[in-house]
């Protein structure tokens, strides 16, 4: 191992202490206000209840799950336990579990803070927006806080236990599963619980959006939370996780280079953390301040402080090199700049949002001809910052020695991540002034407070976006470089088995070629089927709150109260159900091409699943975040205004983006990510056992 | 030269004169049915003059395009003039001249023919449907026929004047430029009328769909001819050309291998011809017999024929091998799997189709939410059905020495566009059955008659979706081979300057990884800038429709007649001007591309723009066509049939489907021809002049 290593990690635990101490004084912080309006209190209770029934039954499942698979990983990875060493097969054992985890206790105390900080930033809104805003925010930063410390730790201890890199794939695996329940489940959940609420209220009964007479309005409350706030949280920590474990399952083969890249990764991450301690420390809006200006200053101060941070490590470190901080760099600022340019294609101040409410004056059909037309070109600007970055890491990386260029690659991903802490927080603040303006609504807290609640909803929204955009391209850095710890996972198999070791893979080969159509299928498939199980779990929904208005006497006239419970509990065990075939769909695709191509067929099929994946995440996501924008912008006014014909077809164009943006969109990341893991893990398997 | 190879040009020069002659023959057996009724006679001209219109004004930007582009060739391709021979230049500007004029003259005749025969079908129909089947389908015919007449004697006369196949490339870049022009600017056209005859005609007036009152009727039915006629021939002359072409560059680099593998391409292009012409000749519908049956049955004889002659000459000629067979006819079964698993997904008598029309029943959004979610997951099929054919196309062929496998995939795509005489005579049967039904209405034929017109234009319907299934996959199968092509010339150019040749992409090159991203990217903008022309062009067109009923006195009431000719003008120049960003945007991204990153960059490239171009063309080819077919299941009584809920959702869905399935989907198989073709001709410039 590296000089100096025990000092980097040294530092990582010391930086997490930090991390946690500070959440641990915003939760603190939080909590102290009193919420004083019963009705409020009384109905953020029953959404932390539900969030509490569909978080305690996931779990639950995941359990049986996650031991389920931690047996089969005893058994089979990295090597069959009957040709390989025990004790490594238990090692990987022990850190898949350890991934799942420590992701569920992040996303546990998330959910139990942005539930507490949900009713406290409605109350403090009477107050005004600086306390309102500062509530929100903290409550969202605890999340972000606890995510990156908790991967930190995880890959800092795994690393240290067991000084073998090829386990914290096995970690990084265990994040992976349990994102793709967060991310997936949360993200069937919350729309299912949307959809139907919508369908039911808005446009059959004709009551407003958050009205306590519609059974599913709390299961649409706690959607918010499981799907935007741990699936999200489960998401970035799954991608956090990945990118530093591929830079050090790559760094580690880097032997004999004299650079300290070990410590590098664990450098550069601590400090990513730090930078945004200190970003979610400044963060807060003036008096008549702008929310929206407030998250993005911070998110900038975060991102000068980590540029300014590693470049004075690189300076003083031994066995730093400033190529590598350059790649680093790289991969934040084309974060950044995706990130803007999402917002350009979603925000309603801009073009965009504007052209397509307009279509909506000609019809429901060019709303979403327009919508699919301009996300398929919003994928453009993020496909080409992702190439470039990719391409400048690695020319910048490549003089320093054989492999470095794609430990460049990794480092870029790290780099992107590293600001991921604030880039939570932000996005945790969404769902929580989100649900802080429905309280305020059903709490009856008057005109003023609404207002300032829905300005904070607002600036919510957009930064949404934003962050959205800014994680698929994270995902999509940290699965190119999970495709070079899948080489050299391949490479080490070979070594083994006294083979030729591979050089890359050529599209060429047929059995590449055959690899990369297949994977590029699969992304769309899975989006698929999680959208039919978004539509199919909504349909069960819709027909239980039909049974409620006919059997409850007195809910119409709101002399009764719905069962929200019954609503809660089918929206959480129909997206479970959904769920399942499409995860087992991805990783059955991915056995299934390496057992008939081997090797090379997965390194095709990755790169497939990668590009496809992109291109239609970014096309899902935004879209999806151009509907709902549009819409928002005709019920200010524009094209007729609410209850317009534009405004018909301008809701009709939400309500199909809702499942691209918050389900399918977001959840392909994770299924990228599931199957790069899945192939790195198997990959001594797939060169022992092939057709092809 | 091979021996004997003058044999099989004679061979198929002879061919091509014998589908001539079918064809001239059956010209005049529907030429010489009369036409009686007064009102078929009259709006049949009008859509004979409106289609003349349209080409006419095409064909006129197109001489002005093809001479630049010809000037360009002559000046940079194969090399700079200033670096190269001067009559090689000269060879392939005239050869890209005459692909794109051997295009324009198939797709004029076919387009007389088919403005001839839709009149004469409409009134065969009130004799039966024997005959009215036989005037649709042989008139459909005549198109096929000379698509691949043409096309192989192009192919065979640019070969044997030249001696050079390189030039080959050039006549195929032609024959994509017209294609680009045929079947993006026809697929604008007909979805342009389409769009505002149904907005302006069904939805505000409330007037049947093909009512002479309304100004875009003509249009409409002028749309089905130059979209569907026109532009799918020209789209499948495209992809026979550069399968043969492609083919051939690669087997004029298998020197020395004993084998006569430019003859064998040019042996199974002729079988292919004749076995189209024997399966034309036996296509007839027994008494109260079925159109669809029919239709198939004479696809299945051609493959069957095709098999079977080509088996005999395997065995017969001398230097043929069984294994370049077996690849051919891999390819020729996958493209039927791959036209009967659309056909599943688009045919309203098998399970898709009702659900997305029961989807419809809760609301509009939900018939598009099902209806994307079941497009994607239809490619699928088709992509393992290619992936498949390439990597047994590729086996079999290995053993037979260095290059052949490549050879192998070019021959099962070779194999795969055997039977596009066929399948072009089915396509082109659809609008003129289509178009029948129009006239039968219009000129009032009476309920019976408009009944068998009726059962004519719904087996057009089914064979389309097929059709439509086969011919991206044919161009999948045409563009893997291509790159194969683009790589030899690489390596010529890289010979020529005395470098090291290269053996593949690998996918691990940050050049070849930039490049597939991009590469992914394109197809995804590119359909998106024609969608939103349409959008635009039938914006344009609904104010006009508007203006004639506000200004021209008694329109409404029937009294006079509306300003045909000024609606189809508005649909042709817009249709022209909304294509050529698009046209351009593709070319210029590769030339950019190839600048950047080189070779290595363009076959990066070209592998993204092949994975996501498929996936994207499956996906709105398959889901516009049922969205299509739902509608139509639904006013057929499903659901509450016409005038329900579900129905005015379903018109929704196929109002987003139009522009999906008949301009975008197809157009992207002509995108990815043309930056393929493009990349292949600039290989030696990008190999001289890139950054990286």
């Amino acid at each position: 191992m590296e000089q100096n290593l025990n000092l980097f990690l040294g530092l990582s635990f010391l930086t997490v202490i930090i991390a946690f101490a500070f959440a641990l004084y915003l939760y603190l912080w939080v909590k102290k206000a009193k919420v004083r309006n019963k009705r409020i209190e009384e109905i953020s209770k029953l959404i932390k209840e539900g969030a509490d029934t569909f978080m305690a039954r996931e779990y639950r499942i995941l359990a049986i799950f996650a031991l389920v698979v931690a047996v089969v990983v005893f058994v089979v990875l990295p090597q069959p336990i009957w040709r390989g060493e025990i004790l490594e097969n238990f090692s990987m054992a022990l850190a898949y579990l350890a991934g799942t985890v420590l992701s569920a206790i992040a996303g546990k105390i998330g959910i139990l803070v942005a539930t507490l900080s949900n009713a406290r930033t409605a109350e403090s809104a009477e107050e005004g927006i600086r306390p309102a805003f500062l509530t929100g925010f903290r409550g969202g930063a605890v999340m972000g806080l606890l995510v990156v410390g908790c991967s930190l730790f995880g890959v800092a201890a795994t690393l240290m236990l067991t000084s073998d890199p090829t386990i914290l794939l096995g970690f990084s695996f265990g994040a992976s599963s349990l994102a793709l329940f967060a991310k997936a489940g949360g993200g069937i959940f919350t729309k299912t619980a949307d959809v139907a609420a919508d369908l039911t209220g808005k446009v059959e009964l004709g009551i407003p959006e958050d009205d306590p007479r519609n059974p599913a309005v709390i299961a649409d409350n706690v959607g918010d939370n499981v799907g935007d706030v741990a699936g999200m949280g489960a998401d970035l920590f799954d991608s956090n996780v990945a990118a530093a474990a591929s830079a050090l399952v790559i760094a580690s083969s880097l032997t004999g280079s004299g650079l300290n890249t070990i410590s590098m990764v664990f450098c550069y991450s601590f400090l990513g953390l730090l930078a945004s301690v200190i970003g979610i420390a400044t963060a807060r809006v003036g008096k008549n301040g702008n929310p929206t200006r407030a998250l993005n200053s911070s998110t900038y101060v975060t991102t000068a402080v980590f540029l300014v941070f590693t470049a004075i490590a690189t300076a003083v470190c031994p066995g730093f090199s400033w190529r590598i901080w350059g790649a680093s760099s790289v991969g934040l600022l084309v974060g950044v700049i995706i990130g803007i340019t999402t917002d350009y294609f979603t925000d309603d101040t801009k073009p965009i949002v504007k052209k397509v409410a307009h279509a909506s004056a000609s019809g429901p059909a060019f709303t979403i001809l327009s919508g699919v037309s301009y996300g398929f070109i919003s994928a453009l600007p993020a496909m080409i910052g992702i190439a470039v970055s990719a391409l400048v890491a690695y020319t910048l990386c490549d003089p320093l020695g054989d492999g470095f260029a794609v430990f460049g690659i990794a480092m870029a991903a790290v780099g992107m991540l590293s600001i991921v802490g604030m880039i939570i927080s932000n996005d945790a603040y969404g769902p929580i002034v989100d649900n802080a303006r429905g309280l305020a609504e059903m709490g009856g807290l008057g005109e003023e407070t609404i207002r300032t609640a829905d300005e904070l909803d607002s600036a919510g929204n957009t930064v949404k976006a934003v962050t959205k955009g800014f994680s698929i391209g994270a995902a999509g850095l940290t699965v190119i470089s999970l495709l070079g710890a899948f080489m050299s996972e391949v490479n080490t198999a070979l070594a083994e088995a006294g083979r030729e070791l591979i050089t890359g893979f050529d599209i060429m080969e047929p059995t590449v070629f055959f690899g990369v159509l297949i994977g590029a299928a699969v992304p769309a498939v899975f989006s698929a089927m999680l959208i039919l199980g978004v539509d199919r779990n909504a349909e069960r929904m819709v027909a239980e709150i039909h049974r409620q208005f006919r059997e409850i006497k007195g809910l119409k006239e709101g002399t009764a109260s719905p069962d929200y419970g019954k609503c809660i509990d089918i929206a959480t065990a129909g997206a479970l159900r959904e769920l399942v075939p499409a995860g087992l769909m991805a990783i059955l695709m991915t056995l299934a091409v390496g057992f008939i191509g081997g090797p090379e067929s997965i390194g095709g099929f990755l790169l497939g699943n990668i590009v496809s994946g992109l291109l239609l995440a970014l096309f899902m996501s935004n879209s999806g975040g151009l509907w709902d924008n549009s819409k928002k912008y005709v019920e200010a006014g524009a094209e007729g205004g609410k209850g317009s014909e534009a405004h018909k077809a301008a809701v009709i164009g939400d309500t199909v983006g809702d499942p691209f943006k918050d389900t399918a969109g977001p959840s392909i990341n994770t299924q990228i990510t599931v199957v790069s893991l899945v192939s790195s893990l198997a990959a001594a398997i797939f060169v022992s056992f092939s057709i092809f």
